[in-house]
């Protein structure tokens, strides 16, 4: 088998078959396919792009590049949520307790982030404490124990996503679907989930910018985790603006604090709702959704899924005061408050500018090599459809840098104020299942 | 700048601009864009094309990437031609004494083969003594003295079209046309023409296989020498089946000596003649073509065309008398016949082939490394339209080698013999200028 054959294959748009994909994947990863012909297949599936089962065998054979996390050890069915990726996204650092708190397992890897916020991993540790680095054992028992546990992905899965990633990232062949979907799925897979609930986001601050596209990635998604026998489901979420209020790390904990405690935006806590009643569906706790929706509304009533967030944190180190003292958290030195100049209402908030803005804040990475500072982030003082009279403190920036000038202008203008009244009700555009 | 926005324009189908261009290849050319880069722009472009201002573009970009050939001092208009290639191909080594034999100055830069058989260069070096690297200065004295001077590509001509072609051929993106054209142009223009006449092969043994191929990459070269201020002509010209009745390389000097006396087969004299004329044409001593064929068919019948081989074949070292004493030149220990097991007439002769037996027999090189053997080859004794009965010869092998079954059984194969006769009479499909 040659490579220069598989790229002239798919180049036609003919379909590779499994021994191809195998073929391509394992000398890629060992290093006997050079960057330069895996450039030209990548360009070359950009274009062709792949069908469902070629899509399924990339993604095994994504897989089988590396170690896989054997979770055969926790009893009951495993259920993993992975989300796209978006601006404000918490919804992980909800559903693991909320999901949990109903006695199904949730035992959750997850990455660090590289971009405009850190990662799941990455908030958690701006709890004083907090051990995001399990062991294999401690994973496998607290999860047997408490239901739940979130630790940093091992360095050894998936390698041929991390090779093949860094090369879609300066060949300009990352927004394709089949690559997005299995390099996403090949992480879920190996991590040993029964079962994956996927949090498509869809909006100016996903990667998706319109419904379609959202809809053909859920899709895909859920076809390859069907046809490798993964119980699947993708919700299409809204990202045209950031989701609740805040944006960052120590206070995106705090948000979905108030969430678990029931006093959460209507946004987030209904988009953690849909995301943990497939959850616990998905689980095999509820025969439906409605029972389940009703199971976790119930959970934050009784102040089980608080409760269940404070022993997470202490199971994991961290100091679990701070869910009643979030003062504990790390705090910024600068409050700056961005105002409204003009007259109207919130008509769009562009999602990607104020991530830029909370990045550069502190909030984020630029690097794999940056150090986020915890307590810089934006609270989001109005969504869309809220009145803004001049003066009017749109949001407020956190940081502990001086010079706030262009995150101050950069948040500015990712307010779009009109004058006529927009009004957003639609948190869930769809269910893929 | 930078190269991933420049692969991600054009990977989104927009044109490229001149600054663009220019970065890409020098970068490449430099080595500071990584093949990685170059592969996926090169398949891009595979896919999205090129426009005719980027095609010149990319053409005058790789000209400035190295050394370009002063013909200055040659007096008078220069005039190249170049081929794009097939089986049986020697209409280089008929147009350039008979051309000249015009007072037309001839001034040929050629390379050498790579492929079924070996390139004009390798067939002049079968005539013992012939050297084929003159200097600067002996190939200007000769084009002035003589109107005719052959030589080997200088090494440091178009070095980005060295580096990409060495890519493209790893990559499956050699098949585009703008990247064709942009290659073949970029040589022919380093080498200082100041016209270029076009020989564009289509068909089995050909890189177009259909006509309609065969005419967009000859518009588009022809597009190219205009717009850089080279009077350019491109010949359509069949390679359905291999040109005359000699593939090899000693007896592809025999079947150009047999033309240029008179005696040469109808397609081979028809196609070298065409192109001879557009040269005369296109150097300015004859006003159409017309009165060029009309000159030209007397320099043949005087005997002017076969005295001016002979003195092209004596200044460049070799020894003039193997035009009339053939046995001169290598001859193959073993010649096998191949003999037709059908009744009926010769319906198609597969020419790509009779190319790969030709290789196998020796005459022709599979790696850069590889050593030609110049008595090998094939002589086609039947050809399209011609009576198969059975043990007719079909074609006779000559060779050093011992072990010919391959080659045989694919010389056999390329052979379509069918009931109905068919003639081809068309051997120049068309003109573009």
């Amino acid at each position: 088998m040659r490579m220069y054959d598989i790229i002239l294959k798919k180049r036609n748009g003919e379909e590779l078959t499994k021994e191809e994909i195998q073929f391509f994947i394992n000398g890629y990863t060992e290093g006997t396919i050079p960057d330069y012909q895996a450039s030209a297949l990548l360009m070359a599936i950009y274009f062709k792009g792949m069908s469902k089962s070629e899509t399924a065998e990339l993604t095994m054979a994504m897989v089988n590049s590396g170690e896989t996390v054997d979770l055969s050890a926790i009893k009951g069915v495993k259920v993993d949520k992975h989300s796209t990726g978006g601006v404000g996204d918490k919804i992980s650092l909800i559903v693991i307790p909320l999901v949990a708190s109903l006695g199904i397992p949730v035992a959750k890897m997850s990455g660090r982030g590289l971009g405009h916020t850190g990662g799941t991993i990455d908030k958690l540790e701006s709890i004083p404490g907090f051990r995001t680095e399990l062991t294999g054992d401690e994973f496998i028992d607290n999860v047997n124990n408490y239901k739940m546990a979130i630790s940093g992905q091992s360095g050894n899965l998936v390698p041929a996503d991390k090779k093949l990633y860094a090369l879609r990232d300066v060949t300009a062949t990352i927004d394709s679907i089949p690559l997005i979907a299995s390099s996403i799925m090949s992480k879920k897979i190996a991590s040993g989930a029964d079962c994956i609930v996927l949090d498509v986001k869809v909006g100016s601050g996903a990667f998706m910018k319109s419904v379609e596209e959202a809809y053909v990635l859920a899709e895909t998604m859920v076809e390859i985790g069907k046809s490798l026998n993964r119980k699947t489901i993708a919700v299409v979420t809204d990202m045209s603006q950031p989701l609740g209020h805040e944006v960052g790390n120590s206070n995106e904990i705090i948000e979905a604090i108030e969430v678990l405690k029931g006093k959460g935006s209507k946004d987030e806590t209904q988009v953690a709702l849909t995301i943990a009643s497939y959850m616990a569906v998905l689980g095999g706790a509820f025969e439906d959704f409605e029972k389940a929706h009703i199971a976790l509304e119930e959970v934050i009533r009784s102040g089980k899924a608080i409760d269940k967030l404070k022993l997470l944190i202490q199971i994991q180190g961290g100091n679990p005061d701070v869910v009643d003292k979030i003062e504990i958290l790390p705090q910024a030195k600068y409050h700056i408050e961005v105002r409204s100049k003009k007259d109207g209402y919130v008509n769009s908030i562009d999602a990607e500018s104020i991530g830029i803005s909370a990045m550069l804040l502190g909030a984020g990475r630029r690097t794999k090599e940056d150090r986020i500072d915890f307590s810089a982030g934006i609270s989001m003082k109005k969504k869309v459809g809220d009145k803004s009279n001049p003066g009017d403190i749109l949001c407020v920036l956190h940081t502990n840098l001086q010079n706030t000038g262009e995150a101050e202008r950069i948040a500015l203008a990712a307010y779009n104020i009109g004058n006529s009244r927009v009004k957003v009700n639609k948190y869930i555009y769809g269910i893929i299942q």
